[in-house]
């Protein structure tokens, strides 16, 4: 990266900027680069340590993949986004091996994985900053594979959703996210959250208290009923 | 807490100790309790915010319930180890609400979470402790769901021990780690640490390369082919 560029940059991303000492940001500058990903393409596999990601344009998928080739999507990231579980080596509490792949054309800076190690193995700051960003990933992993493959809630908020559009025969619904986690017995940010994963998946756009379908095979198909 | 026991506990356990300041150190003493709980007593449900558990015997077991009762356990601690998945409110990264019973009689020390809640976000040495932890906590539960609700290699190795000991009639299996792996293609590490997980539930005892079969039933109906 250009020197001239670098702490603008930094500044920007990482609150622990100023509290590095001039080597480690020099460290820091001389380890990034950028990288164009084309759609589709892999960025981050199982294995490897391909650094810490900063998104200046395009969607990143983050995933984990079975053996047989089935996928759970556990984030998805956009514009400003900074991702630390691509730079395992640098984070030796985590052992979680995820997937990310560019969902479209996407501009990344990448920091050099051993490099970052380096820096947040000296400055506690810099630590906490991934560490936080780590844990709060982690946490949402958890929330997104324990209400897809434990609770089904995806399969019970499809159901009622296709419910409620057929019995009023409309592709929209107006409905709050409390009205629906009341319906259906559940607390309001559970509903937001799942809302917001349809929403990622081009299942559903919301606005101004509507929620309007996009993809009615997608929905059917987590349903469960066709 | 009596005041001539507390820095020597917090000593033991809290790496951060000797970087708080005085006022901090009392918040903290003042703030820690003792509780007995009885085996299979709940000690921590959602929604809460119990404290930071220290356990001094016995053994907790952390698991996240789904609305139809089942359940999935995510750890299981003993002697000496620190949670702070039971203090939601001292962490607002975390948004991961899991139960917490004692598997046996057991003796806690607990910090009230509001008390160490300030002192993290006062200090950064304290912060970084609970970070870490949290996050090797969190890195593990998504490694556990994804083996067993995804992967399903617990399926997959119960089917496997229960065939190897078939074949040779006995109760127990003399392989390592490393042949089990090679055998089911994957990685040592993968099987270490779902043996780790049937040894933790009774399934199984381990000593000196051979694996020992204690419980049946269960690896029967983890293997799901009876």
């Amino acid at each position: 990266m250009q020197p001239q560029q670098c702490p603008a940059f930094f500044k920007q991303y990482f609150t622990f900027w100023d509290q590095l000492t001039p080597a480690q940001q020099q460290t820091l500058c001389a380890a990034t680069h950028p990288l164009h990903c084309d759609k589709g393409e892999n960025v981050h596999g199982t294995g490897g340590c391909t650094g810490v990601l900063v998104i200046q344009s395009g969607c990143l998928r983050g995933y984990l993949l079975s053996e047989e080739g089935r996928e759970i999507t556990l984030f998805r990231a956009y514009l400003g986004e900074v991702i630390l579980l691509s730079a395992p080596c640098a984070m030796r509490q985590i052992t979680l091996e995820v997937m990310i792949d560019a969902e479209e054309e996407t501009d990344l800076l990448v920091i050099d994985g051993a490099a970052y190690a380096n820096v947040t193995s000296e400055n506690i700051y810099a630590e906490n900053f991934s560490l936080r960003a780590a844990a709060a990933r982690l946490s949402d992993a958890v929330w997104v594979m324990e209400q897809i493959m434990f609770m089904r809630f995806d399969r019970r908020l499809a159901a009622f959703l296709l419910d409620e559009m057929d019995k009023s025969g409309s592709q929209q619904l107006k409905m709050t996210h409390d009205q629906i986690a009341r319906y259906m017995g559940t607390a309001r940010e559970v509903v937001s959250r799942m809302l917001r994963y349809f929403t990622a998946e081009g299942i559903v756009r919301q606005s101004r208290g509507t929620i309007q379908l996009l993809d009615r095979q997608k929905l059917e198909t987590i349903s469960g009923r066709y």
